[in-house]
């Protein structure tokens, strides 16, 4: 049941933001009920330590009990060297060469600049980093970050913070056919457990979410349905989800039943 | 996490059929990787013992280990009164007053027949049962089955068999929001984990499915999968999932950020 | 390009409302620029002819000058007494057999009652009427309902005035398939252009709304756009419209290209 | 009714595709069906003229009598290099300035390469050309388009010759939303004429297909339909669609009715 990420070995598919809980207790609770055993920080909050208010210390906190794993995350930069530059920071200070790449190329729906990733992520690599590049669903940029080096991707399924859900299916079915064997991680968008249970049947790695525990009525359960979700999905996708049938279309001469389940 | 039925307390929201599985051991498996408590059975394959090599005995003893409960439907039944006939022969069989009332009124979707439906299930409430109707997810014929005394409905969501998921949401978010306190259980058209949480998240009490798991690759893991979904799905419901936002249209002046997780 | 319905000869396939149009003025330019030939109109309104400000001159103007057809209706009706008895007075005041049959039974999404529906369909059949059932998109209702006598039948693709456009494809695509030979119309829900095109794109027969025209920023020039979209829709059923091509999935060997267009 | 590309003002929104018909003659007659006056050629066909059968003809001769617009394009190329150099030879060959870019990225779904596009844009907007790409859905990417020069867009509606009509309707409408005043066209991935009428409900200016009319049964009626759809999509637009109404939810007391039209 165990996966592999840039070597390391992983008990579960859950990877859980850390940004935006009500409060350092409710933040550990969550990723207590989670199971999640990978914890994204942002480092521009962490430097902001004084103002913390105890959160950094709660992420610390678990991933010390769980052995658990922190990927910061360069949320918040526009350029490709400034996400560099932070990423370096983030490795002098949390003691990782894991590094999430973020790089805004919109201020409001927050979606990534192909560009400044891949020549971001291409500088990284070469500086040692593991890469997790949070990109877009477009096949051909996912193949740009592959080439330079990152071998874990982690297209959007929606806008940071919409729930939406995946908005487009026929985009990630694509990145998961013709990229068999890379780990593919939907990062952004997911809203409802049954979004991350379809981004798993279709045949994904794993699952990052933030917004949608954060925000949820009780971040605590959530974190529990989310992981749980997680897990049926990928369950569901090893089990092999039944083949659809139309029954629209009479396919077969009326009078004969299509089948018989009694 | 209990909830009710007729007055029995049950400890999971997945009610599983028993028809189309491999053998009689793979379907003892599937029952208990799925933790269902409830199981369907149709009466007409039982009436045939004979030769069924084995696979009612698997129910029969799965029931008793974990303290569940049969519910013996109606299947291929096509007027009223042929379903009256077989319940009652149910009852005497199973002893239970429980009864999944199938009408059929297609031969190829195998829809329900709201009008035999409702026929049959106002004579059997009269003969004493406990009606569990299959019925389509009309808000009016769902009212109807209440007025003759039906205290839990399923709606389809799909075609039997058909593994399409849910084809009507707002069909099935109308019937959840205008029968408040009413049980509602979605049975049939299921395919995929995602689905069946789905359905909970719109706020069903539970799931009844049958294909999805007989017809999967493997329908031991796929019984645990859907397990796992339907719980994932009613915790999130319990949770109460973030609302959507919808970001396309930028309804704050350009320049500021959403929000802010980092 | 002409069909027929209950033998009438007729060139356009869109049956127009006549409710809640700004002015009368207004609701006149709309049926010219609609093309429609086939009008609806309520009789409570039209009872109530004191206060009409000159609604029913526009439309009886309108029809004579293009030789349509009345087709009055019998919405607001809660029982299949009530609506007979409403669409006997509407053959005295309109001289015409023809009766678009509502019998609501839900007072909030005032969706159709198939009950009181078949029931009221049954004796104005009898009684020697034209009668065009708006109806839910259930086949097993939809037969009953061409049981009784109806000619045609009009499902609904979304609540009236909820401009959803069509909730349930599967179920309009399985009623085209499973009734061959019957005019089908889509009756209520259609909210832009593209959604009555749809519509006439799985086959059925015509288009009947109210609200998409009255309710837009500009009546007449919606009327207009959806008289074209509905001749564009029945245009593209009969050239028949390509086939879809998954695409995600590489069936052919990657390399090759799987066709050429230049 | 007209709009204007790259000064030149037009008469119809739709552009077509001349690759793929049957014969010279039903490509002759589809393109006037269509009403359209700007008609997309690719190069590398022309250039094997000896075998063109008579198809390149058919183009011109429409084209002289309509008073139409070609766009040659460069379908087939893989790289900017390549591009730029064919356009330059459609240039000398056609004598237009008008060049419609596509740089494939991927040989299975020939999607665009957003680097090798932009790159070959901004050389081609330096050398004189009036450039429309063949982009993906992607805001930044349109935005770099945008950067380099090109004042028109084309962005995708799914893969060229699926016909699965718009795959992301958010990102279509995202762009709509950020780039006002940008003419915005979709280009691929059109199967049916409801999928054309809903770019334009969008507020697209304008829709560009080839297989969809060319892969029809019967390719001049569906160019017909294609065009009749297009403008009513356009004037559905300029309408004023109307807002949609949930209505699972009742949001006011049930017993009132939500509104009434009779």
């Amino acid at each position: 049941m165990t996966w592999t990420l840039y070597g390391r070995s992983l008990a579960s598919r859950f990877l859980l933001g850390t940004a935006g809980y009500p409060s350092p207790d409710v933040l550990r609770q969550a990723i207590h009920a989670s199971g999640a055993r990978v914890l994204t920080v942002g480092l521009k909050r962490t430097l902001a330590a004084a103002g913390d208010n105890g959160f950094v210390a709660a992420i610390r906190d678990t991933l010390r009990q769980s052995g658990g794993q922190l990927l910061p995350n360069t949320a918040g930069c526009r350029t490709a060297q400034e996400a560099v530059t932070l990423a370096h920071m983030a490795r002098e200070l949390y003691d990782t060469t894991w590094i999430k790449l973020e790089v805004v190329g919109d201020e409001y729906t927050l979606q990534p600049d192909p560009w400044e990733l891949v020549s971001a992520a291409e500088q990284l690599v070469k500086d040692g980093f593991d890469v997790f590049p949070y990109c877009t669903d477009d096949l051909v940029t996912c193949r740009r970050l592959l080439d330079v080096g990152c071998q874990v991707l982690m297209p959007w399924g929606a806008p940071i913070g919409s729930g939406q859900g995946l908005l487009n299916p026929f985009a990630l079915r694509t990145l998961r056919e013709r990229l068999p064997g890379v780990p593919l991680i939907v990062d952004a968008g997911i809203g409802a457990p049954s979004h991350a249970a379809q981004a798993m049947e279709l045949g994904f790695d794993g699952v990052l979410l933030n917004s949608a525990v954060a925000q949820a009525g009780d971040p605590v359960r959530m974190a529990a349905a989310f992981g749980q979700a997680i897990a049926a999905g990928r369950l569901g996708f090893e089990a092999g989800v039944m083949a659809r049938q139309d029954m629209a279309v009479a396919s077969t001469p009326v009078g004969g039943r299509p089948f018989l389940i009694s």
